[in-house]
């Protein structure tokens, strides 16, 4: 394919792979998609890191990197993650009540945390402006061919360093309103995600959100995102009026993701009904799997979720314990554990590698388009 | 097109319509598209009235007939709609409730309701296995093409009714599993219709429904179903393997349709987010269009949803009483307005002819197709 989006990009399969994890990025984009490196919440010594084995890894392929500056938080803080205005902000019960999840699922809250699941000593309070200035800093002096905003309209400060660089700038948008907001301040690329999808979403589905964004989008390229797992979607969405794919959730179940075996085990037995969209993580409604965790959140004892980024604060420190704790054979804290992930994780049949994903994808894609020209012929 | 699917109704182009409106069934499928009548809650005389009427109307063409017959009933009666044994189960504080609500929007709750709005006197109790019978043979007398049920496996009845008949029997399923369950007792035809669908529906959106149940129903066809309102969608379900689609609030917003002119009103100007699924009406969770009368019994001051039809037979006089009196201009009883539509009312921007929706889809699905082909060749 040779669409503009392909040029845009750089590429020739418009599949693009959000993921956490380096080797997902650098593998997608080794077999002919565009990985998407999500750096919101690390520190710029990390994100320099791993743009630099993405680099080296990549040669020269092209790809992306994705922040999260959200335009409204309730919050907001010059401290790190640990600062102590921060942590002071935490209400007693909202401690009490997770130290009391954990220990009820056999966990001490307060135990050693090993490094595996421990984040740096000295990361960033989550989703503030600053940290996130610094993130772009460090990604515009790498070979990225994307720079995307994952909440709200990006800081005017993105779209003109992109603009100056001379990449397209993309934004994410659950409903329609917001993308008229987004077209309005210039972005290059919308990425209309539906309520299906793993991590913050809106309520509106995919079926109808793509169609209602490219109605305002004029000539902006539109990539389809939320439930998207497979190429038949891909060429669904496209068939739609999308000019691509943007996907997140299909990589969590590849080999080579940073996920847990124990979270990948789940995401094999689970299905599609087994998501919830909750604020119990981030403090924003975002769908994850649902587990002992979310249940509890959600369910009649909880003290109510925090404004982000406070949520984030008491939920990430307690997840690094259950993640530990599962993956050291504790059997009540497996129950506990979770990720963001969407309802697409009910078409999760087993553990693939990325290559592997990326050539079904294509494979499946070119099935579609044979099946639909064989539709008029027959 | 000449697809198995095609050839089991009758059709040239898969799209089905689903309407109560007899009017919109005949329209549709005499212009090439295949209308299904919604008989859920007929007499069977104002069904044998109906059937009558469009046999007149649509010369030989092919249509359907959709009844509502659940697997699972918590009340189940012989009497009917106003039995003293069923109205004598609603607790005193759901009708407290209801007369509170309409009093507050200025309608007298004891007021008289006109001949337009006000149902068949000997209405049968909704959704009993009884008068489903009793309605089933009334459609199998007319030469229907398809029998379809709408919540739930077909009763054994209908099934053998169809199989003697020669048409297909159909059924709509909201998750993977019941899919399994329908292939298994043996239905012709599977609609998955995803969470974003107006009426009764589950939690799966159409994007994940879909390849879900696909994987599971071999080689019985699928429809699509949920939020689809334009042949761009139409073409994008078949590219992911759908045979066809299912269609309903498209329909509500033409000018054959039965919806009132408030509440057409209403469907143009609500956004996608605008509807909620809720079992403030059946009983059953059905998306509908968020109004005051959705809020209050979601709301805090909600004397909780009672179970099907019980809930129903609460609901539809109110709504009797609240049509009429925002139909004569009190504009307070227009905010209490609601009806079961789907998140694809966002895509709604007028009200047309049947025919005039029909065209567009295959307008749309034709040009979806060609730009898919080019897709390539760029």
């Amino acid at each position: 394919m040779n669409t503009r989006l392909c040029r845009m990009l750089g590429i020739g399969f418009p599949l693009l792979a959000f993921s956490h994890c380096r080797d997902v990025v650098a593998a997608v984009s080794k077999a002919g998609g565009f990985g998407v490196f999500g750096a919101a919440s690390m520190t710029p010594e990390e994100l320099e890191t791993a743009l630099r084995w993405i680099d080296a890894e990549v040669d020269g392929r092209p790809y992306g990197v994705d922040l999260l500056i959200p335009e409204n938080l309730a919050i907001r803080t010059e401290g790190g993650a640990g600062s102590a205005t921060l942590l002071a902000q935490i209400p007693p019960q909202h401690r009490a009540f997770v130290q009391d999840l954990l220990r009820r699922h056999g966990i001490d809250p307060d135990g050693p945390v090993g490094d595996r699941h421990r984040g740096a000593p000295d990361r960033p309070a989550p989703y503030q402006r600053e940290s996130g200035e610094r993130l772009m800093e460090v990604a515009f002096r790498h070979p990225i061919r994307l720079i995307a905003n994952a909440l709200g309209v990006p800081p005017a400060s993105m779209l003109e360093r992109a603009r100056t660089a001379g990449i397209p700038c993309a934004a994410l948008v659950g409903a329609r309103e917001h993308a008229e907001r987004q077209v309005e301040a210039g972005v290059d690329i919308l990425v209309a995600q539906g309520g299906e999808a793993g991590g913050h979403c809106g309520e509106v589905s995919t079926m109808v959100l793509l169609p209602e964004v490219l109605r305002v989008a004029g000539s902006t390229p539109v990539l389809a995102a939320g439930g998207i797992m497979t190429g038949r979607q891909m060429a669904g969405c496209m068939a739609m009026g999308a000019a691509g794919v943007w996907t997140g959730s299909v990589w969590l179940a590849t080999a080579e993701a940073e996920t847990s075996p124990v979270f990948r085990e789940k995401m094999v037995a689970a299905r599609s009904r087994d998501t919830i969209r909750s604020r119990g993580r981030t403090g924003k409604p975002a769908r994850q799997l649902r587990s002992a965790w979310t249940e509890a959140w959600e369910g009649p004892g909880s003290p109510g979720m925090l404004p982000m980024p406070l949520q984030g604060l008491v939920s990430e420190p307690a997840m690094a314990r259950i993640n530990q704790a599962a993956e050291g054979g504790n059997a009540a804290a497996r129950g506990l554990v979770s990720y963001f992930v969407g309802q697409g994780v009910g078409l999760v049949e087993g553990v693939q590698s990325c290559r592997g994903v990326v050539q079904s994808f294509m494979q499946e894609f070119a099935e579609a388009l044979e099946d639909m020209q064989s539709l008029t012929a027959e």
